[in-house]
């Protein structure tokens, strides 16, 4: 029984999948949405408070974890289910796409790459092998092949090393992961050069990853092309793995990658515009600090069944921004999440065909 | 029904009281902690929080929200229960202590204070009547009257202006207060002279409030001065009429306060605490950064039934405050909240004898 991984695709709808993730910390309905837990809590929450909104994977940073506190203290504490105590799924980012937003505090080589720990300055080393024993001793359900990450703009050289690099990698990661408990996603490089994708999602498929991640977007590029390019990228992915688009959560853009068949995401953003005042409705973004707020008796959104809605009015949302109260953030984090959930299985009613 | 107000004393031992207050928003067992709502938030804590910790009242500040949103504001939206989302009872403090601590920035005449705005600037008034009034819009159940509170040391010509203006101020609070679903409280000036707080009590007690605090103490004196004080001002005080230390709130001093006779305490020193990574135990205090916590599975305390002891590790709660996250902050105020109501129960169980 702990060792049951699957993905099932139960329906279509076009290039749309609806989807059952199953991993041995319960099961996923996708098209999920994975809200970000960057050092090991979404920042706010609690897990009673994601499981309220609907959440059943949250994404976790092996990275920032290998920084602090050490992969090795969360092994030692009993993994990170445990330690943050959420009992259900988790996948964890190997951290490729960090290290690469360090430069140029850092130095790539073919073995790996040496960095400062932006924590404490200290010199540090990740490659496959470790970035593989690090996401282990995590012990979260999905972990990540260690990936080489390209800017925007960047060189078809830079991109065509991305590619070579990121499949040696992948194939130093598949060798080095010997864990039962957990399955690995290859990431696809190749820039917004559709031959070097093409390279990289078929050498990828050809090692047989559990699942394929679309890396090398959400960069700079504009969104015009990260549709494009992710569209691209998951046509060229088994129609029976899991697909996982990085860095995707606005509403908007979760419309068109699910239409482009992505079966997860991840994003920072619907909590971090939650924490400064930002709600998401059905009528688009609320500004909660705004003057219109200051008497308004409605929820952030009428109808709308969180916690948030169900006992706070905007007015009082708008004055504990206004005074600097942390409440405030913790209060739109959940209604953004809840909000977020809702639109997503949404669209996935719409793919089964239920009437939503 | 929703009129209904009363205070029973149930049972003594020594100067110690068991008692019941009972507002329109339900009964508060006595002695009772009062976490602070400075701004209308016990600091990044839901109504849902309080309630899991015991918490049946807590302290709002009338000058803040006089301040921002405006108690005009709250009026129209419904007042601070609905506005708070707390169904249970609330206190408001006038503004009295808060002016005082605002100095140079105002002045004091006969009539009331002129102060500057410490959130815009502007230039603004208060005076017995405006401070009712405020406590009116706002709509607590216990409000106060608008006093005149000195600092430590103070000389005796100037804790005796204090007395004689609170005198008269509590006059006109009682006069200007016509609210039938609030009741009012005197405060008890005097500082450190014992014949003025003899003077003080005297006449506020000619008055006849529905209740008394002990004001112009913890404002600079050490303890063993707040104690004997406050012990002293609860000697001059009516039997059947609740009792408020103002500013208390640390478990050593509450001992020495319930000791005195006092019914009620507010301080925010234990959510302040929490937030600032230090939890209450019963051995005492506990720094949760500290690195002997870095791989401790246990909780902040062992046997502790709040949902932080329940949940997480003092490794994980002592990672979060490291790595600047403000669930660490939240977590431990839940915990210290729960840890001090469940100590201010214990100390109710003995004086009813009850088995704890």
């Amino acid at each position: 029984m702990p060792h049951v991984f699957s993905f099932e695709v139960d329906a279509c709808r076009g290039r749309s999948r609806a989807g059952v993730l199953t991993t041995p910390h319960g099961a996923v309905k996708t098209p999920a949405f994975m809200p970000v837990a960057t050092q090991g809590a979404v920042k706010l929450l609690t897990p009673d408070d994601l499981e309220d909104t609907g959440t059943s994977i949250v994404a976790a940073n092996a990275f920032h974890l290998y920084l602090r506190p050490g992969t090795d203290v969360v092994a030692r504490v009993g993994g990170l289910h445990q330690f943050m105590s959420w009992p259900r799924s988790i996948l964890t980012d190997s951290g490729g796409f960090q290290i690469h937003s360090l430069a140029p505090l850092r130095e790539v080589d073919d073995d790996g790459v040496t960095f400062r720990s932006p924590v404490d300055g200290r010199t540090l080393r990740l490659t496959p092998e470790l970035a593989t024993r690090a996401q282990e001793d995590l012990g979260a359900d999905l972990i990540m092949a260690f990936d080489y990450c390209t800017s925007y703009p960047t060189s078809r050289e830079e991109a065509e090393k991305a590619v070579a690099l990121t499949t040696a990698w992948a194939a130093r990661c598949r060798a080095a992961h010997t864990s039962k408990t957990q399955r690995l996603l290859g990431i696809v490089q190749g820039a917004v050069f559709k031959d070097l994708r093409e390279r990289s999602a078929a050498e990828l498929v050809g090692m047989d990853f559990f699942g394929y991640a679309v890396g090398g977007l959400s960069v700079g590029e504009d969104t015009e092309q990260t549709a494009e390019y992710a569209a691209f990228t998951t046509s060229l992915l088994p129609q029976n793995k899991i697909r996982y688009l990085m860095g995707i959560g606005r509403p908007e853009d979760i419309a068109w990658a699910v239409a482009a068949g992505v079966d997860l995401f991840d994003c920072v953003v619907p909590t971090r515009e939650g924490r400064h005042g930002t709600a998401l409705t059905g009528q688009g973004r609320l500004n909660v600090r705004l003057s219109p707020q200051t008497s308004d008796e409605r929820p952030l959104e009428e109808g709308c069944g969180c916690y948030t809605c169900r006992r706070f009015s905007r007015a009082y949302l708008r004055h504990l921004f206004l005074a600097g109260e942390h409440l405030a953030g913790r209060l739109v984090s959940v209604h953004n999440l809840h909000y977020l959930q809702k639109f997503v299985a949404g669209l996935r009613a719409k793919i089964v065909g239920e009437n939503n």
